[in-house]
């Protein structure tokens, strides 16, 4: 290993490690992981999969460690292998409108070597500024104009991906259309780093809409109205090119921080954008189909009025973190279910007597209640979190933060159950992880859970990529039972470190809020 | 099989056994199968595959048998399983804007259904009124829209399959948006019959875009300037609804036949189309970024005067035919090289000395070279061409009609050689079928191909599936020396046949032409 990820570093710094138990779900693993390899090339990824396959040592692929489902966070005995150093772009093709990225590029950074030649890279998630593309790739994130341009896989044509054992396969091309075999590229856009590495990816660019957005900020008298404002937008034929949903708690934490008074115009609001040529016609026409729902209609095709509108989105999350630490969660409903499971959120929330704040990327169905923790209470909690859910407990953000009550798991299970029997989906774009395995197979089912193992087992037969990650009961889907030990994965990758490279002590943990 | 197949039917009459050996790809199997299966219901395709697993019998899934690439072509020994008859559109939500159909509705169809709520079925393969949906599934459909509303992956959010034993399997969802397990609905989209049997599937439905689209018509002094103005579109920042290039050949098919004088304008046509609010001032913006380019351009926003610019288009194939059997090949090259592209395919036609027309969907950088076998030519050739390729000789759309001349072929291989080395692709939404498994090496590398038979085996381990289309070298697929043998398929299905069932005779091939 030596040679090979001599252009690489390992560190076993104490901090680096700690940094690799959490994510941004408020799920970190118990104790830190073993140790830290940061890739800077595609040798340096088949080195460690060659010898982690070779010597059965567990690898948790970790990009900026901005998920929200606990899918990057590392355990005891497992090696982290950082995607964070392969940052290049390594080609923007305005003629073929495609870029080659690494995946420690972030989306936002593309967008914006996009846009020196008017081109866009379109899936745009809230974390745009903090999350990799590889993370993005992995959960095959969505994002907020994703109903009108498509979410992360709609953007990915091509892969290149390494193997455990080393190998390097190329998936898909760089052409916008190809059928020759199976679609693998797809299969592992939201593989959530249990098939194999993304080194590379070749991802599709769009044009830039001509022309200003034309915004639209309507309030209602409640959360239930602007859903159904929602449904009628799209029943009107208009396809928004952003469509969010804000739920009163957001309004009046955003009124308590800034001093505004939005709640004097409605208790929800409905934050539409449309684009293109016919922005302004079909404000219009959207603003028509929702405005005997609707208690104020505001429109804007000026940039920086559409900026003030925009800003309550912008800040709804800062504005909750106000309120105590946000658990973020993340379920899709079909689309004519969304005023009811707006309600139902925040039913579950009264029942359980804890603080639920919903907001919706309404055109999807996709709905992210955020449950927030007081610190108080958060401080005082977590005697029994440890205890019964051996799944469901745990700290958050950082592994020294406090613990969720146990009150808040068990209104995020009967969301999600709730969103299951509506015909709707754990997650609609931060995965699995390690949080949501429990439901998994009530939703897929249990034949299903089982092709899919058999399907990773082609990917990683010593199952050593991100193991109990998405799939429920991880002993099933390999032998494990002789993998590396703890000490051993240590000195394995100890034995190979390249001289000056442990000292290496900044965060895989990226700055900034956490973002949906 | 008697009871469970108790509504299908079972036929064993020459005409329908005659039909399934040819689809329109000018490659029929060498004898017919043994047997055509009819389901009308899911229990129908579970008895069928849970014998034909149990018995080794090859099962070659099929409905309207119009695909070009020999996917759904049966040989000797084999039983044809027909989806043709169930063909119910099962459910059409407006509010959740998806569909449920079974797979022998045609997209046409669900197109005209969905109409009737303002929205309408995107994805629209040239085919759409003679194919079906779930032969648009098995080969991921493109169609004239889909640079600006996606290809049939889009489209797909679910699927109900049937695994060879007889298992359903549930993928994907009713919602928009989801990323719980593996894209288990990308994996089937576009696998060609050879992992499951689609049954039932969840589509996306879009709103019909507002108001009429505009419809611009620009002729060129050649194909190849026709092709640098659709660059020019693009990187004028237009996504046309349709962007469709025609060459000199087809102009002059189409002077020839309807008496018109389109060369009188150019000798390459790019018909485009731009839609919703702001389609005028995009079909100005359009129109501008190709002036310079053009020798003429004509723009209508009237729709008589539209579908008069758009008949050369729908008439182009039919043209063609008039000089002969079209052998329509299908490939994309990235979209910086479809100019060279198409100046490729015309040098090729002249080294071989064969007619080749090309169409392209340009906006994707799709090629369609359509072949032209003269009727006389064909019919004194043919000597050679069961000899020296076995891959590649072989007649056309029906079993009886004349071989395709060696020359055809051979310029055929040299088109799919040439958009491998410019980093495009064997097929663009064609699919390989049988005809191009001997290229799919050469694009996706014999790692890939060898991952995807250990995928494949997962679904199928018994290798019964449509087997030896779309992966090269079925043998290594899965061991079929102890399959029933010819003689006993016949048996098997035979002694199962319910009465009077065998009498049927309507053929599974559809009527109408070709198309692209």
């Amino acid at each position: 290993m030596r040679a090979a990820t001599s252009a690489g570093s390992v560190s076993q710094d104490p901090a680096d490690l700690t940094a690799a138990r959490a994510d941004r779900s408020g799920w970190p693993s118990p104790a830190p992981p073993a140790v830290v390899v940061r890739a800077v090339g595609v040798d340096d990824v088949r080195a460690v999969l060659r010898l982690a396959h070779e010597y059965r040592v567990p690898v948790v692929p970790r990009g900026a460690g901005t998920g929200l489902a606990g899918g990057a966070v590392a355990g005891p005995g497992e090696l982290v292998l950082s995607l964070e150093r392969m940052n290049r772009i390594r080609e923007l093709s305005p003629a073929d409108m495609i870029a080659v990225v690494e995946p420690g590029v972030r989306a936002a950074e593309l967008d914006q070597a996009a846009a020196a030649h008017g081109l866009r890279y379109a899936p745009d998630p809230a974390s745009h500024d903090i999350s990799t593309l590889g993370g993005n790739i992995a959960t095959n994130a969505g994002g907020l104009r994703c109903a009108k341009y498509g979410v992360t896989r709609e953007a990915v044509l091509g892969l290149d991906v390494v193997l455990p054992g080393g190998e390097l396969l190329r998936t898909g091309r760089r052409t916008v259309k190809g059928v020759t075999g199976y679609d693998l590229t797809a299969l592992l856009v939201g593989s959530e780093g249990t098939l194999g590495v993304v080194v590379a990816a070749a991802l599709r660019l769009q044009p830039i809409p001509p022309g200003q957005p034309a915004t639209v900020a309507a309030y209602f008298r409640d959360a239930h109205a602007a859903a159904a404002a929602a449904g009628a937008v799209l029943a009107a034929g208009v396809t928004p090119a952003l469509l969010e949903l804000l739920d009163a708690r957001f309004l009046a934490a955003l009124d308590a921080w800034r001093g505004t008074d939005l709640r004097a115009r409605g208790q929800a609001l409905l934050l539409a954008q449309t684009d293109g040529s016919g922005a302004e016609a079909d404000a219009d026409r959207l603003a028509a189909a929702i405005r005997e729902h609707a208690t104020v209609v505001e429109i804007s095709t000026d940039p920086a009025s559409a900026d003030e509108l925009l800003a309550a989105r912008r800040l709804a999350l800062p504005a909750i973190e106000r309120l105590g630490r946000p658990l973020i969660e993340d379920v899709a409903v079909p689309r004519s279910r969304l005023a009811e499971m707006v309600e139902a959120i925040a039913r579950i929330g009264e029942r359980h007597n804890v603080v639920v704040a919903t907001l919706a990327h309404a055109a999807d169905g996709n709905l992210h209640p955020i449950f927030v923790v007081d610190p108080a209470e958060a401080a005082g909690a977590g005697a029994g979190a440890g205890q019964g859910g051996a799944e469901l407990g745990g700290a958050a953000l950082d592994p020294g933060a406090p613990q969720v009550p146990e009150a808040v798991w068990r209104a995020a299970d009967e969301v999600f159950t709730t969103a299951l029997e509506m015909g709707g989906t754990l997650t609609g774009e931060h995965g699995v992880g390690l949080l949501k395995r429990r439901w998994v197979a009530a939703e897929l089912g249990d034949g299903s859970v089982d092709l899919q193992r058999r399907l990773r087992a082609v990917f990683d037969p010593r199952g050593i990529l991100n193991r109990g990650k998405v799939l429920p009961d991880p002993a099933a889907i390999t032998d494990i039972t002789d993998a590396t030990s703890i000490a051993d994965t240590a000195g394995v990758v100890n034995g190979a470190a390249p001289e000056g490279a442990a000292a290496t002590a900044d965060t895989a943990a990226a700055p900034g809020a956490a973002a949906v």
